[in-house]
């Protein structure tokens, strides 16, 4: 401020400069409100990802420019050729896993698993940090410069959410913490759709994603944040290509040509549905392939051990292993091993037809689909060959301790497969489909392009990837068959695997509520009664303090009820355990013994301990029975006037009594043990949610699920009768009740022990 | 069942027959617990909605095909023309009317308004009967037969929901009651995802439609269920016009032909956005002029009173002012009066620049775009005007009391506006835009498909409505500034007026608790403590009849909250009012009167008279009373055999005592009214929703909508210190409080009183 006035007493008298004054700080409060609304966080959220998006492709893309300009330059030079081919991938892969490892750890994998953790209300450590967001961002850069078959899409997520979650912190600064209406969730919800819609330019295809993949409930208003955020975000990133000449205006990023008039005939809806089912048992399979990977390298054999021990060697075989399978001129050849995963999305979205230009002159226009042609070989041993190596390379390649997602590989893999069954209907009806005297040929690109909606909506458990799909080739004209496609492979998949992200949610046995499954509802009518825990430790006001210090040595529940009495048993609330644990210090504290003991042993009691403190500051002395509670705001400061006060005293007392010093302490301790609990004075949660015990389990799931609870308490009658937990109470109980009872998904319960 | 062995007896002998018959009675279960499950109701109501929606679009285009043909065959004759032009929508409109009027007065308006406050919890009486479909399926085919401005999105939302409830209760035979997971509102939302899925074939667009315009809090499985059946429902709607050979293949329903290699400049960008932020206005100006309507309708005056004794003169007179002004010889010349709606769309959307072919020869294709193109008149002219008559046509038209919706007559106002600009632009820029030595059009049809998502999404404040648009078009190019364009309308239209459907509910008074808009949650610290109500009428163990009985006299809540006493208010649940008021009947009732001095007057008490039962059953006396409560599941049958135990008393004591009787039967009264409730046999709800008094009015807005509370006890440590209501106990004081202190919305303020 520029004006001196400010000082508190100028306020009540008439100044000529208030009015002035008061018009400054008017204009100050508005700007500041202004700097702090929503939008401008929704804005900066999407431009500043735009520009991380778009950077991240330049370097990646610039990296593989490298990666093949030496390649080609050492043409004539096999071993050279093929030593260039495999290290230059290894360094970066292990650059990225060194990097990763020792900046934040929290940066290697997908992301999405863990947010979809944390929106369900769990606290993940040092997981939304500016080191993981560091660590992310160049350790993805790193590993899509290389090649290797890894998606951007979970780690962008992560990489969104903590641009969202450090945005809104530094926006606070202007509105306060207070004022900021919107929840953790809120913001998180927002970071997924613009990470996901920035990854591709997908706004809308984002959004949807990110609902499907991260929420159980989802708040409209979210929808509408997440929508504004993401075409902001997604359209930024598609100007920005446009401004780098990558292309001459806002288009798709994978643009197909297929023809509108007539896209596909309803004779080819059968191979659409074939291409949906395969993709489903495909996609499961690749799910179970992936845990696999990851359960044999945790389990603790000989190997296992050692690779832990030397974390860079797994990842670089790894890399050895895949970079030497794709060196074109060795088996790459019969693999189109020769393109980066880019080139491989644009070569099978193609408008041409392999089986019919093979062994052909190359029609103009070609290009890198030339690559696909081998002199020798058909088209579909190498497509078959393709997919069935991409298959696991990519269900491995995931597993690498390196920030990297599987959706680009899985969108790789169905386009493969799309493709393959595409052309074999092309050579199967090689003279198209004739229809109103014109003769429409079949579209090898069409059915790739569903089968990459198909295999991706499989793996992931979503159907919004034909939304992805669309936006990525900017035509809708297959809307409906793919639709269908990806219906039909969740439908397949759900019933055999639980999707990748839930997969690894298991895995890394992250605290999550699983999903109720297609169709598994109506199996569920066990009650809260059937599940419930009925021996719960609580408090009650008679409770003593000897009560209270074994209850939490003997148990580590994070909260405890409070009940009216014993025998009522009649629930007022809840009381979290640092609560209890400083009231309980706070009783047999030093400071209260000398105190209490200095001012004479006979007058004990609460209200006198506190009252001590009055002299901090004359005026507060009516504020202060309310603030000086166990858990101190400033417990720092008031902890010292204290110590100074026990310092007098200790004095007097040294002086007089000397002797048997330690059995006096514990003589007192053990009275003090004895009184009951000081209720007054500890902080209690008056509504603790409550269950009848008539509730059914798909209530509670519901209800859990919605108000992200990790526990509830089962009334009956507003008497405590039981306690129902997601995580600390009975976990296994809960879950395990939950699987077994309903075991649709058998095999999950091996890996909940 | 086919085998006769099926009476209980048999079931616990061995039995040749019995492995036999378990097998069958396994069958059967599984066939039936398959025919009750979820897909299959997914399927039944996408197909069946398909089929009628497809139904009517065939239905309406025959007629609209007879009014045109009428039309053309009067040529030379305008007088006549024009009778013919005036009388048959009359004729249709009016019937319309008539037809809901006499079978369901329900079916009356869009249904969207009505299915959101249905959604939110309140029961609408007999808004979800068959007879209510039937008015609405064969009142909206006449209404859109007619060729007025009216739609078909709203009342197919309607009309899926109620397809919807009356299948799963159909379905719920098979399963029973108790077995169907999905509640009304799982089925509900679903119900409006088919329907506006299959109103025009856009499975995508209607379910994200369906989600923003009814939900707050959207569960993801819905969304899920919803996709699938809109899919489906979507997919046979088009495979039928395939199959009577509308089109040649699935394809979408108002198909753009745009160029997609270049689909527009960035150049272009600020025309885009200048569509959204006008199109935001001019949504706007449509709701608030929709609405002084319909408020004008409503106030009590002489005219008014006479439309409303008088009904059909008031859909007549509309009807025949708007066909008189778009008789096409009139002055429907200069506003492409001959246009049906669907044909407007169409001609609206088409590839040429219509500026740039006027007072030329027709090139080939034109077809109904021709109307367009007056011979003396310019485009823009035809246009504004067109714009302007559709404008307050379409506002007035959907307040007549006939089946209609506001999609569809928007649609075309923002297709209209957009393509103005589009033939603007063309015209400023004849030679269009220069890029990389090619020139590139510019496209009007991409400017009207822009408007026509810009201002739909306005009026209705949702964004989805772009998504509509691209299934409509079957194209995508344009995705990035439509989606731009549709934030941009929806920030203006957000900022001045409700959306079309809260305007609706708020002129019809319906029970809704408002969104909370964009950008207006931070204003919001009040808590809930600043607006619960204190004084709470409440019930204990200690209450009397009296008691009891006035508080039922005095109050119209519907349920009470009971605490353990006076003293402590602890809550123990809460009661509804049909419970006490039964109670209450009962305990004053004749026949417990006669039982109780039957008995003698010194034995009264609850058990003894619930006791007296036991003689009805001798096996189910241990369930009794349990079973025997004031709230009978077979109270006629109690009820019957309490009378003819009271005939028996009754007997007796009139032989013994026919003195001054109606004195007795005071004084009987007056004594039982002064004893204790009998608690234990009345039904409690164990856990009514509890909220804090410092809970933020956000939270508890939230926690409303998410719960679809009606109301919620504020406690404070077990004690009951008020009660919060959505529309029981202080509808005005939470709305008003909450609007009075927000007044973002302040002109709503006045319509709430």
């Amino acid at each position: 401020m520029t004006s001196g006035f400010s000082h508190s007493s100028s306020v009540n008298k008439p100044c000529p400069h208030s009015k002035c004054q008061d018009c400054l700080g008017r204009i100050q409060r508005y700007i500041v409100t202004k700097l702090g609304e929503d939008w401008l966080f929704l804005v900066l959220l999407g431009f500043t990802m735009a520009l991380i998006s778009w950077s991240m492709d330049y370097a990646s893309a610039k990296s593989l420019q490298a990666y093949k300009w030496m390649y080609v330059e050492l043409k004539g030079n096999v071993p050279l050729q093929y030593l260039a081919w495999v290290t230059y991938p290894i360094i970066l892969i292990v650059f990225s896993s060194l990097f990763c490892h020792l900046v934040a750890p929290q940066a290697i994998g997908s992301g999405i698993p863990e947010l979809k953790t944390i929106l369900r209300g769990v606290v993940l450590k040092e997981y939304l940090t500016l080191k993981a967001f560091v660590a992310k961002v160049i350790g993805l850069t790193a590993s899509l410069g290389s090649g290797m078959p890894l998606g951007k899409e979970g780690p962008f997520v992560h990489i969104a959410s903590i641009c969202a979650a450090v945005l809104s912190r530094v926006l606070s600064i202007f509105t306060g913490v207070y004022e900021n209406p919107y929840g953790y969730t809120d913001i998180l919800t927002v970071g997924c759709a613009v990470g996901v819609g920035c990854c591709f330019g997908t706004p809308l295809g984002g959004v949807l994603f990110s609902i499907e993949v991260t929420s159980t409930y989802f708040a409209v208003r979210n929808y509408w944040r997440g929508y504004f955020a993401a075409t902001f975000s997604a359209f930024i990133f598609r100007v920005l290509s446009v401004w780098n000449k990558d292309s001459v205006t806002i288009t798709a990023l994978f643009r197909t040509n297929f023809r509108m008039e007539f896209p596909f005939d309803l004779q080819e809806l059968p191979a659409f549905a074939v291409i949906g089912i395969s993709c489903g048992f495909l996609g499961a399979f690749f799910v179970y392939l992936n845990r696999q990977v990851v359960l044999f390298m945790r389990r603790p054999t000989a190997l296992t051990r050692f690779l832990t021990k030397h974390r860079l060697i797994y990842p670089a075989v790894v890399t050895l292993i895949i970079a030497t399978f794709t060196f074109p001129p060795g088996f790459g050849q019969f693999m189109a091993g020769e393109l980066m995963p880019r080139e491989c999305i644009n070569s099978l979205f193609d408008n041409f037809t392999w089986t019919k230009i093979w062994r052909s002159a190359s029609p103009p226009g070609l290009g890198r689909s030339a690559m696909w042609l081998h002199p020798h070989v058909s088209v579909f041993i190498i497509l078959l060959l393709f997919f069935i190596m991409k298959f696991w390379m990519s269900a491995v390649s995931t597993t690498m301790p390196i920030p990297s997602g599987a959706f680009m590989p899985v969108f790789i893999l169905g386009a493969a497969f799309g493709r393959l069954v595409g052309e074999i209907m092309a050579t199967l009806f090689p003279n198209g489909i004739l229809f109103d005297g014109i003769v429409y040929r079949i579209l090898p690109g069409g059915y790739a392009v569903i089968g990459a909606a198909a295999m991706t909506g499989a793996v992931t458990h979503t159907v919004s990837t034909a939304v992805i799909c669309f936006e990525l080739t900017g035509q809708i004209s297959h809307i409906l068959p793919m639709m269908v496609a990806v219906i039909l492979a969740n439908m397949v998949a759900q019933g055999l695997q639980p999707s990748l992200y839930d997969s690894i949610i298991q895995v890394k046995k992250l605290p999550y509520l699983p999903e109720l499954g297609f169709g598994h509802i109506s199996k569920y009518n066990i009650f809260v009664e059937d599940i419930m825990v009925r021996k719960v430790k609580f408090l009650s006001p008679q409770s003593t303090y000897r009560e209270l210090d074994l209850l939490l040595q003997s148990t580590t529940l994070k909260t405890f009820p409070l009940v009216d009495s014993k025998e009522s048993m009649i629930l007022l609330g809840s009381i979290e355990r640092c609560e209890l644990q400083a009231a309980c210090d706070w009783w047999l504290s030093a400071e209260r013994r000398v105190y209490n003991q200095g001012q004479g042993i006979s007058s004990p009691g609460s209200k006198v301990s506190w009252e001590c403190f009055t002299f901090i500051d004359e005026e507060e002395q009516e504020e202060n029975k309310e603030k000086v509670r166990p858990k101190w705001i400033h417990r720092g400061a008031a902890h010292s006037i204290v110590c100074s006060v026990a310092t007098v005293y200790h004095c007097d007392i040294t002086t007089d009594a000397t002797f048997d010093w330690p059995l006096q302490i514990k003589a007192w301790e053990e009275a003090e043990m004895d009184k009951p609990i000081d209720i007054d004075h500890i902080r209690i949660d008056p509504s603790p949610f409550q269950l009848v015990e008539r509730t059914s389990l798909h209530k509670t799931h519901t209800l859990f699920s919605l108000l992200g609870l990790s526990h509830a308490y089962v009334t009956s009658i507003g008497k405590l009768v039981g306690v129902v937990a997601l995580k600390e109470v009975s976990p296994c109980l809960f879950l395990f009740s939950y699987f077994r009872k309903h075991a649709c998904l058998g095999e999950i319960n091996l890996l909940w022990d």
